[in-house]
């Protein structure tokens, strides 16, 4: 039996004419370091969001399906941008300016972007690429930049006010299929060529309605939220689309994200809530430390990205009444995949250990852990498997290039295509999911895994120990053993023997190393991350001095 | 372009088996009158379900597509049909048991129920009918009850319970397009044949996340929900299915609907909010005035079906402490259509002004009013017209029939596919629906409507009217106009230039009834409303002595 409901597909544009009606009065502040901040409502927004599928249609010769990329900081115009963009028909395309300028280049002529919106502040950053932008006709300058950086270079130049002055405010938004291209994000993987995740209109719709319930960040037009986080990076976590669904107010921070802009707009604009990585956290609590502000306002804040020391969770708690919750998620995910908001019933410690979990699945990204034998494990909290998810707002694939098949690379998507996130870790009985490694990180001993982060946990604890990191090497018996690399503190007396016997104390037997190499140094990654990589390398080669015990 | 999204479709399955797992220790608390109350984890009624959906196909022969009836209080049994006959793919179809004999045996016929689920403690209702309902093989009685009442009739006979025993906690439930039916609901108007609405998987799935939004109820598994508004009658207005999706712990009044035992479940199960229509508040205060019960767990009151008297509103805000919160909604809507949560930076009249209103749509129920010259009407908080809505939970048809095509009305649904409300109103520039009439009852006069509901209330503000009702008559000049019926209080002196002169002191002066008529009593229908039908037939029929001024 068919049902007899209608058939009206989820689409931006429904988005956009929503938050430009209803929540009319909701307002988008853009702070401007000095001076009076940028303040539109929703309904200007709106307003410019249909200027601008004006001007891109009738002056840009922008069509449905053509790539626009946005190389801007989080602000109202970018808003507009994510709006309009979809809205018409278009495909936003997301820049991350923190890319290498290889990698950049590399993404644009990919995604065969025709159109690059850029904050004139990003100028010098985009102008020496320009040479080697193959698809790019239009460049829309938006806010004030040095123009005369984009002298002789081939794509026309436009300004952003200029260029939306005087055109209609309303816009005949197409009916689309919700299964057509929203927006992309390019994902920079550490081996290999980035990786385009292609948004529909569908998966943005579902991802926002979920941020808006209570159970992931439950905001309303009550609030007023700081994504931190950049929107040209996962979607802002999707505040940007959520925000305009249900009238949530933005104050965006721009370029200004070091920890004195932030803590000063947070006392002048007091916002409820708001959305960054640790280190942001980590950088804003010892400038609060050292200069107080009143950041009282603030009573949620979601923290992802990578997981955050439970030490500084407890700071926020105790030093500014400020909740902050953990979630996870990546480029393939929206990225909204779990939110620690607690439990029902759990105070002191025990709510502790579900605080710093990575969080609980909501009902339409769907989990399963893959063992190191192929099978589906439990949900006890204990046995790890990589975790794979399921949902609508999942990939399936990456984005081939005009005209080619998408990608679906084995290591990425199981052969029921399900998303393997690479991630390793353990589910409990109530769904709260806890990462305990990277999949490629594990040590995959005689049909067991043992992580390679709970070891160098464990051995970061020895007070001798300034830092260790932990990798697989072959082992003819076991397939992999593990291999501790560590760096001691100076002066310590700590040797292999008695970090062996620290470690017995802490870990079953069987994971303990028998390999062992101290290193004046562990080598990190451009993001400061364990490169370790370079660490199987010199192992491989013959170039670390390793005991066997 | 293609998204490269996964293609998952929203399956209440998928709903069942989230609540089973992630939110498995959330409970389903029935009451039971006298003695404890029947207590489930959604674990528990997670397998219970599962079990069902094995008994209906093994046993009954239930099939993908089969019709399964309920007549069935709030109970937990009734949730586990809720959860298991859309996600095996049947059709969950809940018959409202205040129907007349008549049209429910109607509608069990139109809809071909074959099994009927039936509380025990509704045989009597059921029983009679049994002999004219064609489709229904088997019966499946839940609790306990006098089956010798089944005696004699031709449906297999099955209790619950025993039918459960023994099966299989799981079950490999079927990968469903999202459109297909999940339930259905008939909908019983003043003329015509009952109209079936069929909602399907998409529509379910969509509607319980909306519901789980802060802006709608924005409940979670810290919350305990109390719906009294039946199951049995548009889906108790989406909380079932958003309770399994999000971990909403359920109060389950079954068939103990009175005051006093309403009472004394919120007393002692302490749920921290409810959904029921205004005469039930009614009942309820007036049982707390008399017998005070510590209401102060709940929150949070929803209130829909009619527009709550403000009165009642301020006497649960200042006497309880409890916020009744306005909504809108009816079976072709699924029922989510407004909430009337309080905008932000409004207090005080200003935020009652919002609060009394039907409430704020939200993105996906797209509203527009169709004025007198079936032009669409302005949001402007003045200018009346028909609400007609468009979206994924809205009807775009009713059902025609088992192999019949479905049912598009005129007088229900536009030529362009919008769902025609029937209630006349108007739109605030933010989006708040404030109803006035219905459209059957608005006088047409002249090219400009004349809401028969607010004639009526500034009747009854008169210190001698008791009850007025006005009703539309043809009229030669103007088209319509309107008749006044009034009902005076005994001794009162007024007469009708009393009553005029009134009114055009308190309206303008061409909406003033022309036509009077003094009557002993306005005629109501079996629910208790204005049968505004009798009064026109009665005027056209000569039977009103009719004084023109």
């Amino acid at each position: 039996m068919l049902s007899t409901m209608q058939d009206t597909p989820l689409l931006v544009s429904r988005i956009l004419e929503h938050g430009r009606t209803v929540h009319h009065r909701s307002k988008v502040t853009t702070w401007t370091g000095e001076g009076e901040p940028r303040r539109r409502t929703f309904r200007e927004i709106g307003d410019r969001a249909s200027q601008l599928a004006n001007a891109l249609r009738d002056e840009l010769g922008v069509t449905e399906q053509s790539v626009v990329g946005t190389l801007m900081w989080n602000n109202c115009e970018h808003l507009e941008a994510y709006l309009a963009l979809p809205a018409m028909g278009a495909v936003l395309h997301t820049l991350n300016l923190r890319l290498p300028a290889g990698q950049l280049v590399w993404i644009v002529n990919h995604a065969a972007d025709r159109v690059i919106l850029v904050n004139g502040t990003l100028l010098p950053l985009l102008a020496p690429l320009l040479p080697r932008l193959e698809s790019v006709e239009h460049l829309v300058v938006v806010g004030p930049g040095d123009l005369s950086l984009l002298d002789g270079h081939r794509p026309a130049v436009h300004a952003y006010e200029a260029l939306l002055a005087g055109r209609p405010t309303t816009y005949d938004w197409p009916e689309l299929d919700e299964r057509d291209a929203a927006a992309m994000c390019y994902t920079s993987g550490t081996t290999g060529d980035p990786k385009g995740v292609v948004f529909s209109h569908r998966s943005v719709y579902l991802h926002s309605l979920q941020v808006n319930t209570t159970e992931s960040m439950g905001l309303s037009s009550h609030d007023t939220s700081l994504p931190v986080v950049p929107m040209f990076h996962v979607n802002a976590w999707g505040l940007p689309h959520a925000a305009f669904m249900s009238g949530i107010n933005l104050l965006m921070p721009d370029r200004f994200l070091q920890p004195g802009p932030l803590a000063e707009m947070i006392e002048s604009e007091r916002p409820t809530h708001a959305a960054a990585v640790p280190t942001i956290w980590q950088g804003l609590l010892a400038e609060l430390t050292a200069k107080p502000r009143d950041v009282s306002s603030m009573r949620q804040v979601t923290i992802g990205g990578s997981a955050c020391p439970p030490a500084l969770m407890k700071a926020f708690d105790e030093q500014l009444g400020v909740r902050l919750c953990h979630a996870w998620g990546m480029t393939e995910t929206s990225p909204l995949g779990t939110v620690a908001q607690s439990p029902a019933g759990v105070s002191g410690e025990e709510e502790w250990a579900y605080r710093i979990t990575q969080g609980r699945f909501p009902a339409s990204v769907e989990p399963r852990l893959i063992g190191p034998d192929g099978s589906v494990m439990p949900w006890d909290g204990r046995s790890a498997g990589e975790l794979e998810v399921r949902g609508p707002w999942i990939a399936a694939a990456y984005y081939g290039g005009a005209g080619k098949e998408p990608l679906r690379p084995e290591d990425k998507f199981s052969p029921d295509g399900w998303l393997r996130t690479g991630d390793v870790g353990v589910i409990s009985d109530d769904g709260y999911l806890t990462l305990t490694d990277r999949a490629k990180d594990v040590i995959k001993s005689g049909g067991e895994w043992i992580s390679s982060v709970e070891l160098e946990n464990e051995l970061m604890a020895h007070p001798d120990v300034v830092e260790a990191a932990v990798v697989a090497v072959p082992d003819e018996r076991w397939g992999e053993r593990p291999l501790a690399t560590v760096v001691l503190r100076e002066g310590a007396t700590a040797d292999y023997r008695d970090l062996l016997a620290f470690l017995r104390d802490r870990i079953a037997r069987w994971q303990v190393p028998e390999r062992w190499a101290i290193v004046p140094a562990v080598p990190k990654t451009s993001v400061g991350k364990f490169d370790k990589k370079v660490i199987r390398k010199a192992y491989a080669d013959g170039e670390l001095d390793v005991t066997t015990l």
